[in-house]
C-alpha cells in the first residue's frame, strides 16, 4: 500500500443557504479544492451523502455531481453510512489511492437540509436509527441521546452543567470560525436554560440543521513532494459497526464502534491516543462528544465530564478537541461533517488556523459517527 | 495491487416477497454466499443501495444488516449509484481485496421495492434522473428510454420488433432460471400487443418492480487456491460517469459511460470483445440491451437490433448476453442487480448454469448502468 497526502482543502460558509442549490453549494466547494491542490484534472471521486432521496428527492448525485463539476466521465461513488458518511469517502479515497488503482482524488461531502420543513428533516434523519426497534415506537435521535446522557450521569455521576461545557467550548472555538454557522459564545446558563427538546438535553445540548459542503484531494505522498505541497499524510484508518437500535447495546454509555475503529486507526498509525495533539469528534450532542472521549482512550470511562470542566479539552488545554466549533458552532450538514473535521485537522497541522490554532500541533484525528454510533470511521494525519 | 477471486455466490427466488422484510432477505442470501465461499469469518462488507430511504425509510443500512448478519463490528459501507448500486459494491470490495486492506469480502445488494405502491416505488427510481432538469417535468424512466428507442429507430433503422425480440430472447431464458421473478416465455406479438406505457415501448419492454438480494465472496486468488475453491478471478473492472440528463448528450442512443466503463475493464483484462464468451448487461428495457451492446463495442453501432433478430445473442450464438433472463425476466431489485449478473457469470463459467449454460464459457463479463445510463460499472471474470 502507498502513503497517501492530502494536498487540498476546500469549504464555504455554512449555514441556511436557501439561495443556493445542492449542486451549486458542491461545485463552488470542490473547485476550492482543487485550487488549493493546484492540480488540473481528478482520476476519481468519493461523495459522502446520507440522504438526498429523502432532503432533496435526488439519488445518483454521485453522477450528477461529477457532471456539474465537469470531471464526467471520471468514476464518482456516493457512500453512505448516516452522519459518517463523509468520515467513509476520506476512507473509500484513501483505499484507492493506497491501492495504486488511481492518483488524485476527490472526496467531498455535500448537505442540503434546509429545503424541507422541520419535521421531514426529523423524518430524514430519523432514517439512520432502526425504523423497526426505535422509529416506529416514536423515538427520534434527541430522544436516543438524552437516554444515553441519563445513562451516564446514572452511572458516573456526569452531570447537567459538564454537559453544558461541551457546548460552551465549542461555542467559544467556534466564534473564532468564520466559516462557522453559528459563530458566537454561550453560557452554561444560556444552555441550561435553553428550549428543552428531550430531557435532559436543551436546544443548545444540540447541533444544528445546516446547509454545506466540504472537500479535500488526495494523493499519493510521493507525488505531492513532487507538486512541492506541504505533506499532510493520512496515517491511519479504521471504520468499524455496532447495532443500530441503543437498546441492543450492553452498555449505552459505551460507543463500541468507535472503540474499535479508534483501535484500528491507531494500530495502523502506530500511534496511541495521547500521541494524539488534536481531535476533530462528533459532537452531534454534548453527550455525543463526552462519550467519543472515553471510548477513544482519551480518557477514562466516566472521566470526560471533569475533564471538559477542568478545561482539558479546550484549544490550550492538554488534549484539545473541537477546535472548529465542532457540529455544535460549525453546523452539521450531516454527510459533510467527517470532510470538514479532516479539512479542520489539516489546517490545524498546518499550522493555518488562525485564532483557534493548537500551538505546535503535528498530529491530528477526526472521528465521525452515524446515528447513535452503530457506524464510525477514524483517520489520523501526521505533518511531516 | 493482488490478484482477486470470486469464491462464494448466493441468490434467493425473486419476487413479490411480501411475508420478508428487507433484513430477512438479506440475511438468508448473504448466509448462502458465506457458506457457498466456506469461511468461518469476513473481513469486511459493502452493500450496494439505490433508495432504501424512500422504499422502506431506513438509511444506514450497512451497519443495520452487518448487525443482523451478526458481523459488526467490521466495517460496512453502502454505495450508491443508482441501479449500478450492486455493481459498484463488487468493484469497492475488489479494490479493497486489491489493496491488501482485507481478504475476504462480501458484497452484496438486497432491494424490498413492493413495500410501497407504485406511484412510490415510480418516484423512488425517479430520484435516479435528474430532478430539476427532468423530473420535474413529468418525465420517468420508461419515458427517457422511450426517447431513446425512437432516436435509435430513426438514425439506424431499428424495428419495433427488433426490440420485442430482446424481451423473447430474455424471457426463453429466464424460463430455464429457477430463481427468475417471470420465468415464463413471451412471443413477439405478445410483446407488441401489450400495454403501451411509453410510445414505442409497451409493458413487456419493461423489467418489473422486485423484492430481492444477491451475495459473493471474494478474497485474494492465493487465498482461493488455499481453500481448495474453483477460482474464477475478476480481470477487468471499469466505473465510468455522464450527464444524467440525457438532453444534455451529444447522441442520445450513445451510452458514453458504458463506453468508457468497457475500455477500462477491457484493458485492465488485457481482453477485447470478441474474447469474451458470455455477458449479462443491464436490460431495464429492451432498448437498454441493444444500446449497451453497441456500447460495448459487442455489435458495431446501429447494428444490435440485427443482431437478436438473427439469434447471435442466443444462448447458443455467437455472442451470448443474458442467460440468467436479464432483468426482464429475472427481475430487477435495483440494487441487487449488478451483483445478480456476477452471480450468474460466475455459475457459467464454472458449468453449474445447467438448461441456459452458455457451452465452453471461460471469459465473462458484467454491465451494470444507473439510471438512463449516466453511471456504468463493467466486470471482467475468467475461469482459471
Amino acid at each position: 500500500m502507498r502513503d497517501v497526502a492530502v494536498i487540498g482543502i476546500g469549504m464555504t460558509k455554512w449555514g441556511e443557504l436557501w439561495e443556493k442549490s445542492l449542486r451549486d453549494i458542491y461545485v463552488e466547494t470542490a473547485l476550492l479544492a482543487i485550487d488549493d491542490a493546484g492540480v488540473d484534472h481528478i482520476d476519481s471521486m468519493y461523495v459522502g451523502s446520507m440522504s438526498s432521496g429523502i432532503f432533496v428527492g435526488q439519488e445518483h448525485i454521485a453522477s450528477l455531481l461529477a457532471d456539474y463539476l465537469g470531471c464526467a466521465p471520471v468514476p464518482s461513488t456516493r457512500v453512505e453510512t448516516a452522519c459518517a458518511s463523509g468520515g467513509l469517502a476520506l476512507r473509500l479515497g484513501f483505499m484507492e489511492v493506497a491501492s495504486g488503482m488511481s492518483d488524485i482524488v476527490l472526496v467531498s461531502g455535500v448537505e442540503k437540509m434546509t429545503d424541507v420543513g422541520g419535521d421531514k428533516a426529523t423524518y430524514a434523519l430519523g432514517t439512520a436509527a432502526d425504523q423497526e426497534y426505535e422509529c416506529y415506537h416514536g423515538i427520534t435521535f434527541p430522544g436516543l441521546y438524552a437516554l444515553m446522557a441519563v445513562a451516564h450521569m446514572n452511572k458516573y455521576g456526569t452531570t447537567r452543567e459538564q454537559l453544558a461545557e461541551v457546548a460552551v467550548k465549542n461555542h467559544r472555538n467556534g466564534s473564532k470560525n468564520p466559516l462557522a454557522q453559528f459563530p458566537f459564545e454561550v453560557t452554561v446558563e444560556d444552555v441550561i436554560n435553553s428550549v428543552k427538546i428531550a430531557d435532559p438535553l436543551r436546544i443548545l445540548d444540540c447541533s444544528p440543521i445546516t446547509d454545506g459542503a466540504a472537500a479535500a484531494i488526495i494523493c499519493p505522498v510521493e507525488m505531492a513532494k513532487k507538486l512541492n505541497k506541504p505533506v499532510v499524510k493520512v496515517i491511519g484508518s479504521g471504520h468499524a459497526t455496532d447495532a443500530i437500535a441503543i437498546s441492543q447495546r450492553k452498555d449505552m454509555t459505551w460507543l463500541e464502534a468507535t472503540y474499535r475503529a479508534g483501535k484500528s486507526a491507531y494500530e495502523m498509525a502506530q500511534k496511541k491516543p495521547k500521541d494524539i495533539d488534536v481531535f476533530e469528534v462528533h459532537d452531534c450532542f454534548t453527550i455525543a462528544e463526552l462519550c467519543v472521549m472515553e471510548a477513544l482512550g482519551i480518557v477514562e470511562k466516566g472521566k470526560s465530564g471533569e475533564a471538559v470542566e477542568k478545561g482539558r479539552t479546550a484549544i490550550d488545554g492538554d488534549m484539545p478537541v473541537n477546535p472548529s466549533g465542532g457540529l455544535k458552532s460549525k453546523g452539521h450538514p450531516v454527510r459533510a461533517t467527517g470532510i470538514a473535521q479532516a479539512v479542520e485537522i489539516v489546517k490545524q497541522l498546518s499550522g493555518e488556523s488562525e485564532e483557534r490554532q493548537v500551538k505546535g500541533a503535528r498530529i491530528g484525528l477526526t472521528q465521525n459517527m452515524g446515528g447513535s454510533g452503530a457506524s464510525t470511521v477514524v483517520h489520523i494525519f501526521e505533518k511531516e
